[in-house]
């Protein structure tokens, strides 16, 4: 991705915080030799080696799945809050620009077997049951519903390459940064106020 | 994009209506042999032929302008809301999922001179400054200003087709789907609340 230095997050804990709080990705690849994506949450971790890799699931309908046999390289973008910025909120005359967050991490896939996706089920649902009244546990389900687990592609990911952007107004002086936050408030518009807390955010 | 056929959007009012208001897009495409991917507002419009076509522009430092001239295969991402869904909030037993918004766009590019460069940032000026106090007009801007056009590459892409799709937990019984949106809203969480919000218009 092209990011200009000042916009460049290449503070790691920030990388899989982020990661973390903005689960559900888009893998992208090239399958049948056309570019692809599918929308899927996919979780960090490590391998049995201590290397970083992302871990998710596809159904098996999907041809993505069989491409990973003849084609690893892959790419997950995270994205998080977006705003548009309109330069009539600056003190002085500029053009317009977009604030937003994303991480692209690349890297080389390979399909799991049956046990191992069971595994990786079991993390992607405890993460997500976490704030449940009645968490739901993977290891409760029947076997009836279990047989769900045949009917994926689980995969992991090994990293190969992480790019950051944080791009959140740093360009500007702190009046109009706050000037920026104020008026994002003042749209009412969910996204926006997203921004404008990130904004709000120390560094 | 991999569609189960109950979740395929074909109604395509519906789906400019989606790029028009979720216009903050991710431009893939392969750049130097490599996945690339860029997050930037593009804009449903008709060329002079009258065939559907996006249009939007990135950084001339960004090398993804140059690959443009070599290989003309874009794939553009347009998001939506989404969220997680716990199948403990369902009256019978089953795997979790995720409920989400996506409309993949593919195309092929070609770069624009300066001067449809121009009239495209009018249009995107336009559109986002509508509804501003002090709405900001490319016109107005001072010819210094206006020099940062120089600094991009604007492009639009020949639309050659259009996945949707809605995943909005239509597999759900009456029951069962409000209660999914009963619970998305007791979470307090902005992208749940947005998904209940979805879920509950009128198809």
């Amino acid at each position: 991705m092209y990011i200009p230095a000042i916009y460049k997050n290449e503070n790691q804990e920030d990388i899989k915080k982020f990661i973390a709080e903005n689960g559900f990705a888009i893998l992208v690849n090239q399958t049948n030799a056309k570019l692809w994506a599918t929308h899927i949450p996919l979780i960090l971790d490590e391998n049995e080696a201590g290397k970083a890799i992302l871990v998710g699931h596809i159904s098996k309908e999907n041809p993505q799945g069989e491409s990973f046999k003849t084609n690893t390289e892959v790419l997950a973008i995270f994205t998080g809050v977006h705003s548009y910025i309109s330069s009539s909120w600056y003190d002085h005359e500029n053009v317009p620009t977009w604030n937003y967050v994303a991480v692209h991490v690349y890297g080389k896939v390979k399909t799991l077997n049956l046990e191992e996706a069971t595994k990786s089920l079991k993390k992607l649902v405890d993460k997500y049951e976490a704030t449940s009244e009645k968490p739901l546990r993977i290891e409760d389900l029947s076997k009836q519903t279990m047989l769900q687990a045949r009917g994926i592609t689980a995969f992991e990911i090994e990293i190969t390459g992480i790019e950051a952007v944080k791009k959140m107004s740093q360009n500007r002086d702190a009046k109009n940064h706050q000037n920026i936050i104020s008026e994002l408030e003042k749209t009412g518009c969910p996204n926006s106020i997203l921004v404008a807390q990130e904004m709000s955010k120390k560094p």
